[in-house]
């Protein structure tokens, strides 16, 4: 994608962005409705489906040949990364967006012949955008966010992890887990998998581990920490891919391998 | 005490805050320096003792008899909770202020012959204050706190907890702990027990269950969740004491009886 086009999609996003947040806040005053999935963790409501559908008006009549994959099925079936892909979650962290009426996000990675070109993750109440364009570096808001540090060392280390991983679970072994979150400097879970990539990107969180992630939850935010010079990889150690669910390790680049190799052992 | 005499305490101290808060941002605009203490998790920094000293300095200015509990060295030795006590906590979520630069909290609880009258938690880059005087019920900023729910059910609620509670430790069985994080909707992890518990009082979190908080910890947040009809006790079922460590679980009214019978079992 040449930077022209990139610049040209990437304003329409951003638009689209900041004015379906606007319209969530406006729906957030007033009461919404709580539908459920399949099971009790997995809420969905109303607005997640409006925004959804809003995103694929908006690109539909703008970008004819460009593909949609959505998490609340408003998308095409998605079956190869060729021509340009939006990866859309309307919202990301849809238990806080319920519980806390805080803390979630809008994050849409666009992707084009595989390679992910454009970020946006929309912290919708605290009016945060983060952005990244691919070799162009990443934003909070205006700010350019600085390269991720060279000396950070896992001891000193913050990392973001649901306390599930700590537990028995057909995943990871629990026990390694455990061991990585006594030998850090501790650990935070914030419910929205997009805001905590964010905070990967921004430095305030030295990595995120997740062993189960769509393509939505993760796509914004990958670019996002590539951008800083960040790493973002499957568990075992492969590359993302952004047609699938994957674990995800995403993390300051000083600490990957040390994870890797002392810390995470797929069951 | 009476209460047009809290109501001109909770004022000084309100206009102290918020003076210690503008301070504190206009600081975290320059550099500063970081001190360690016994552990590479206990920071402090010039900010932290500059924040009390600041309070105490004021305090002892206007409140010739009132005395001092703080963490950071400038209180005195307080050993009955006869008069009127201050308890201060500077800087709550030293790690996140060092490593985050948000998330943190100045905390102020004032208990006057063993009772808690005031309450002040104040986040302050986001700018946001929680406060609560004994019987006039809690507040985030100026909008009253609702009382917690009556239908709130342990499966679908959400409790912030270290996650370090979740491995091999000498305070609480860790496998029962397991089991409420498989339970539960889920967990948080916001490295700042004042902001912790200033979440359960405005019913975003569901409960907040940690094994260690020295009095400045919980003192703000025990009248602010009071005053919303929440519980805050030891973890064996006893009142919180002021004057020492506790175990503390602060939660939703209706969720009390079943974290403490099936799911915290101390050592």
């Amino acid at each position: 994608m040449n930077k022209s086009t990139r610049q040209t999609i990437f304003e329409n996003a951003k638009q689209w962005v900041l004015e379906a947040g606007e319209n969530i806040r406006e729906r957030m005053k007033s009461e919404f409705q709580v539908d459920t999935k399949s099971n009790p963790n997995d809420l969905v409501t109303e607005v997640d489906k409006e925004t959804e559908k809003y995103f694929a008006s908006k690109i539909r009549s703008t970008y004819k040949d460009h593909l949609i994959i959505g998490e609340e099925g408003y998308g095409d079936k998605v079956e190869s990364l060729d021509g340009t892909v939006w990866i859309i979650d309307p919202i990301d962290g849809t238990m806080n967006f319920v519980h806390q009426k805080r803390n979630f996000a809008i994050s849409i990675g666009i992707i084009h012949n595989g390679i992910a070109e454009i970020s946006l993750i929309y912290n919708v109440m605290d009016d945060v955008l983060y952005t990244a364009l691919k070799g162009e570096g990443a934003y909070r808001n205006d700010t350019k966010l600085s390269k991720l540090k060279d000396d950070v060392q896992l001891a000193t280390s913050i990392f973001a992890l649901n306390s599930i991983l700590a537990c028995e679970n057909k995943k990871v072994n629990e026990k390694k887990i455990q061991q990585l979150i006594i030998d850090s400097r501790g650990t935070r879970g914030y419910g929205s998998a997009a805001l905590e990539l964010a905070y990967v990107a921004e430095g305030i969180i030295d990595g995120y581990i997740t062993m189960n992630l769509a393509p939505w939850d993760f796509a914004a935010g990958y670019l996002l920490i590539e951008e800083v010079g960040g790493k973002v990889i499957q568990a075992n150690g492969d590359r993302v891919n952004f047609l699938e669910n994957n674990t995800i390790i995403a993390c300051n680049h000083m600490v990957v391998d040390e994870l890797l190799n002392k810390y995470i052992e797929l069951k």
